[in-house]
């Protein structure tokens, strides 16, 4: 669980059971909203309630937004709507999307009701956009410059705008008079510049790095990673200013994405509640829905041994190497959908990298084939002393074994993402079962053949 | 691969055919450096030389920490001492210290040689820290306020050090008389600020979040992520302010992080390199000891099954299970692992969380177990249409095994962790291993029992 401060939390702690509400509020509006939020996350509901009617709106707004939704949505129907409307106001754009995207349809509409009509006009846009996309988490608050200002006409507009948000001014953006992203430029230029009477479309940047309004979050993500850049500039079709996303949703997005990739990996339907906070019932059902279906997939391998039965009656030994081919052939298999899954997330390898993916993963292959067998045939002979034969299937298995794994890990995710499905689910457990009943196959195809069974 | 615009690199392929470097370096310069360096990154050697000879040294610095590491190693081999001096003086020390550490002996030497004794200096210091360390990747350059100055002295002294870096004025922070951490200001409080003569003291924030200069460069990413910041002060025991650390390197590690915690986890050594990058025989190279260890190690699983070598052979149906079987329970305690390893990386769970961990897993192992074996047993019966004994004996063992493999999933991550080594190799084909040779264990001990074999 996130941790903050010890003697702080005891302090918060004496408070709280000695029911001093007012004193504990007092010293949470003082701490970081983030620490504070955390605190606030672990306390009881009515509790939490009191707390909230000593704040003021201001304060509400910067704490509601670090609570669990639970938690939120508890707040939301306890608070009356002078309450609720004036908190709401201090909240950012991306906030309550956020909110009200969660919300059941009445609470949502409550919630939509109280803003003011351009608030609520700036929601409904934001909300309009589809769910992955960056216009559904950008910020709809941001100051513009035009090109003719001043230095001094573009100060004096940002001071007289100093109730907004402080991301939105580290990078001024400058727009045409149809409202089209026209250049950037940083605060830290106009301060610096040496004559206030330059025209800021004489120091900004006329070509900033600007991403569209139906981006995928995470391909925006990437643009940050790719550029460092801690704000980005939202633009429509047309190329006008809407909005503008700034790295702390980037960060948000990347780690959420390798984590959902990663419950892929391992049979997991994803989920982004932090563990100690998810509910057994509901780790439960995110987990048993693959195991089942991966039980019955296993029945293809199943059937590839009762149809085999008869060979291995006839020699046991065969059954003992089972698991080793299996391991090996999987692990084989998943260092390829891995690597490739991992490449084609992080925009380090595209689809249409397809062929030059199978050429390095083939020569791969190949050479931990062979690598694999040498060792295996030594191993097999020298301390499990079998007989040359036996040993000669388990390695001609386990060769072809490796590298039809290895294509199919490297080819599977790869054909998956063509048809626009995520690349993940194929890394996991599903490439697993479909390597293990090829396995089986090729062992007892060989074993047929080179041991006449 | 990374893209950059078709257009502009057909423009850029053209005038590197017909050998004109000069304005090839001319349409460069104009573009977003991270652009110019994916295309740098792809042109042979020689162009690559006469690009950086053509160019001025500010622009080489820009382009030069764009640029892949073999590429950089042959550039300032390339270089003479002069133009090699002018592009590090044009580089922020954290991209300097990121280059001698992997450049060789000689060539490191030679380049810290050739930078001014100051820069030289604060070299020494940062790569003085732990390799892990945020101290290892933070910036030395930053500008540094008094609490006793007014407004107009703060901007005035942001103005007389105009040429510095801009990610440190966009929030200035503030040092008492012995250089100590004493607060932050965004440079838009500087900015907005109704009354120029108001002190610094007045308007800072007293306590900004700070990280120590020995801190985990993925502990510190986790600081950012939690308090949503761009830039985060390094202060030393002393408190005193030595450097600062910005967003765009803690994006980095997060990326690497979760890219080495998937490699671990499907048996990969870990690499940095992307993967078109990377020469086949590295690739190799870093997928063939874990091949081959786990091979090996899947002896295992080869001596218990020889070890019931009778009992199999007398009820040969049995092997049709063992696939079903290991799989079952791999992706079960994979599931656990991941999710423990995964909120350990994100800080969502700490190794003293253990007992809450064990006490869920077992709640969601036996909601898990009872689910499976009564599936199983329906399909064991109604479809495979084996004997009731036989269904008992898979099932039994399936829950078993479930139950086993998910404790052991969720326990050894930690234990591994509380260690000190990474719980990441825990989470993968390591853990398949065990669980596969318990699994075989646990099926064969009950149907020696159950079926008096």
């Amino acid at each position: 669980m996130k941790q903050i401060n010890q003697a702080i939390e005891k302090i918060l702690d004496e408070l709280l059971e000695n029911g001093k509400i007012g004193a504990l509020s007092e010293v949470l509006i003082t701490m970081n909203p983030a620490d504070a939020g955390i605190y606030l996350n672990n306390i009881p509901e009515d509790a939490l309630d009191q707390v909230f009617t000593k704040i003021s709106s201001t304060n509400a707004g910067l704490l509601f937004v670090e609570l669990d939704f639970p938690k939120q949505e508890n707040l939301v129907t306890f608070m009356d709507d002078d309450q609720l409307r004036e908190m709401l106001d201090n909240m950012f754009i991306d906030d309550v999307s956020a909110l009200v995207r969660d919300l059941p349809e009445a609470k949502a509409e409550r919630v939509r009701n109280l803003l003011d009509p351009d608030t609520a006009s700036q929601l409904d846009m934001v909300m309009s956009f589809p769910e992955e996309s960056i216009g559904n988490i950008m910020n709809t608050e941001f100051l513009s410059l035009k090109p003719t200002m001043t230095i001094a006409d573009a100060i004096a507009s940002i001071r007289s705008s100093s109730g907004m948000e402080k991301e939105t001014v580290n990078i001024c953006y400058v727009t045409d008079r149809f409202g089209r992203l026209a250049g950037s430029i940083p605060l830290r230029t106009l301060v610096t510049a040496r004559d206030e009477k330059i025209k800021i479309s004489q120091l900004m940047d006329s070509r900033p790095v600007a991403v569209n309004v139906t981006d995928d979050q995470e391909a925006v993500s990437h643009v940050f990673r790719k550029y460092d850049l801690t704000v980005i500039p939202v633009v429509d079709k047309q190329y006008r200013l809407v909005g503008i996303t700034t790295v702390d949703d980037a960060i948000d997005v990347i780690e959420t994405e390798a984590t959902e990739d990663m419950q892929k990996m391992a049979a997991i339907i994803p989920t982004e509640t932090p563990y100690l906070k998810t509910p057994v019932f509901r780790i439960w059902l995110n987990r048993i829905p693959w195991l089942l279906v991966l039980m019955i997939g296993a029945t293809f391998t199943a059937k590839v041994i009762t149809s085999f039965e008869n060979a291995l009656s006839s020699c046991v030994i065969l059954t003992a190497f089972i698991p080793m081919l299996m391991d090996t052939a999987g692990n084989a298999g998943s260092q390829s959908s891995v690597t490739i899954v991992r490449g084609l997330a992080l925009g380090e390898l595209t689809l249409r990298d397809w062929y030059k993916v199978m050429w390095k993963e083939v020569r791969v292959a190949l050479m931990c084939g062979v690598v694999l067998i040498v060792c295996n045939f030594a191993k097999l002979m020298l301390l499990d002393r079998v007989t040359s034969t036996v040993a000669m299937t388990v390695c001609f298995a386990l060769f072809l074994a490796v590298v039809i794994s290895k294509m199919i890990g490297s080819f599977l995710p790869i054909l998956i993402g063509s048809i626009g499905l995520d690349p993940a689910v194929m890394a996991g457990p599903i490439l697993t079962t479909i390597v293990d009943a090829l396995t089986l196959l090729i062992y007892f195809t060989v074993a047929t053949h080179l041991l006449g069974l």
